[in-house]
């Protein structure tokens, strides 16, 4: 599905987003999903989790502030997601930067059916088992491409690894995305944004390849409007959140500005 | 007590306003009451909880984040709020989404004296036993007048119920608030900052049905006066800060500019 | 260290600087980490605290929303970066509001090798064992120079005091830092910004009286550069942050701007 039909559909179905996520970028992760169109709703409780998740059309698994709590409550939620043919998307924050991390990633992924991993390269090459430098949730080193065509392959689902270029693969097929703009990565939790949209998408659609590769070429597309005229990072986060909310409500030829390419083998 | 009056006394008196509320919009929620003019804290260790309200001038409960520590926190400071006679103001947050959010707004209802409640139409017409539907934490359907007006004969207290316009019922006289602009429902947390204004008004009154509604009413004329000149969310939060930070230090004539109306009957 | 040299290390190295801290401020102590140039990572849970603090090049624990896990968390991580000989610095937030505020800052400056303190008039007046009024997080009384002295000497290491002049001492020498504006006042967490800025200098460096003085005098200058033209705190905050990275990434004749004066005696 490509970004004006998602687009179009979350406008008209306004989908429930379940985020399970951090308490850094919550609030970012929040406005991002309701100026998308959809709205965001975060409960962590084990009494509610699995009731939430029953009126939600996705769940968001963010792991940048994990602890033992949060982890049974994604795997509660998650469980109950699968059940009811919900996608579940995984941002793997941190992985590589602690064992911790690493490992909740993978138990996540193991227990789960998940729809898509979405993450920075070092993440990502992290899961595909690469070499990797993560400093905290930072990747500083690592080839996206290279991490999420060998992660798609090992995990057998659509994966995405962020950066400069966006790198989406299901092992098969590879699409890369140029759309965004250096300032974003001067917002804390543009990651975690990325992958609210990704959220945003699968709830009204299969996260497929293409729908990952088109989410976060709406998102970057969002960043380079954005960035027009402004400097700075603390700046450019309101007039982002403008630019998601002008493309998603105004969304009829956003498709020919996405610059989405198959670079496959 | 009218708005001029009451941001008169917040500016004087700087009250605490502690605040028992939610990691997504808890940020919003701080600058809200600072810019009010109070001050906010925010402590949930029952360690101290009661110790922070002994020094508060008010207590705001929102249970946007609940979980059972949380509302074992909300019990204890609550019942220390009591004790010493200063207002608790609860925003049940998601109320009709999931039997865990219904129960506990209703069990913070039965076992704490609150002053006053404040949510959206879908979550008050569930504490009034109307039928509801919310999605998450937003209201899809539900007439807030009926829903505040019945919601105040069940409980007893002042309900405002938030839409369009907003409802202000003790059961016996409803009033209506005309302020507000669509924008703000384009930022995640309005609804909690506007119990957080409440939570302020209160702190240097009575919640009374005329000082909730123009607590709401103040809230909305900020919306108003942010709004000039701006097409989307991103960018009029900050300037909606702006804006009631410019209306709180300079009240005069505000009351003139506020749209409450007796709708009783 | 000045600030020039310091703000250059920064961008060398780009430390990552490790934050154990509140869920209020916590987006606000992020962004200010990353547009200072360092790297920002938040974990607590005790699985992976100590993991995480062996990446880092400092660790900043702000005590503003505690409770006992969080506690354990910055002793686990304390104890750690003491035996990595990275520096620990701590913003006793609400210190004197509650006894467990008070006894948890206490406790960490008992137990850890604390390189340096950084909170406001109230709370460092409080660890001196002086007279303050900590109205929740809010300093009403306490003279800043008096109590930076002071509890310096108690303890033995620099501390900082913020007020309208910042007073930074080790006992021996007192610097005052006169950079600044009272639009910093109205935005929530400008406090806890301060300390993680103090974070990133400390991480490459040490932090010595005059480094903590520097951290303080380039973010009050930034706080000056973004008030221009700039009314209230909402729009304020985005600016500052503006601020601090446009004197981050061009730091040349930065010092010149610093005002910074020795004091002593």
């Amino acid at each position: 599905m490509r970004a004006e039909e998602a687009l179009r559909k979350i406008a008209e179905e306004r989908p429930l987003v379940h985020h399970l996520t951090n308490y850094v970028t919550v609030n970012l992760v929040a406005n991002t999903t309701l100026l998308t169109g959809a709205l965001p709703v975060m409960a962590h409780a084990h009494e509610e989790v699995e009731e939430m998740v029953g009126l939600a059309s996705a769940l968001v698994v963010n792991i940048g502030t994990l602890d033992p709590y949060f982890i049974e409550a994604g795997l509660l939620a998650g469980k109950r997601a699968n059940e009811r043919g919900i996608p579940v998307v995984l941002d793997p924050v941190g992985a590589g930067a602690t064992s911790f991390r690493t490992t909740t990633a993978e138990r996540l992924l193991s227990q789960l059916r998940i729809a898509a991993v979405c993450g920075n390269a070092g993440e990502i090459a992290t899961l595909a088992g690469l070499a990797a430098e993560v400093r905290g949730v930072e990747s500083l080193a690592g080839d996206p491409r290279e991490a999420a065509t060998k992660a798609a392959v090992t995990l057998g689902i659509p994966v995405a690894a962020t950066g400069e270029t966006d790198y989406v693969s299901n092992g098969k097929r590879t699409l890369a995305v140029s759309n965004g703009h250096p300032l974003m990565s001067s917002v804390v939790g543009s990651g975690c944004a990325s992958t609210a949209v990704l959220g945003c998408f699968a709830a009204v659609g299969k996260a497929e390849t293409e729908t990952v590769a088109h989410a976060l070429a709406y998102f970057g597309r969002a960043g380079e409007v954005a960035a027009e005229g402004v400097e700075e990072g603390g700046t450019f986060e309101p007039r982002f959140l403008d630019a998601l909310a002008e493309l998603a409500r105004d969304s009829s030829g956003l498709d020919d500005t996405l610059q989405v390419k198959d670079v496959t083998g």
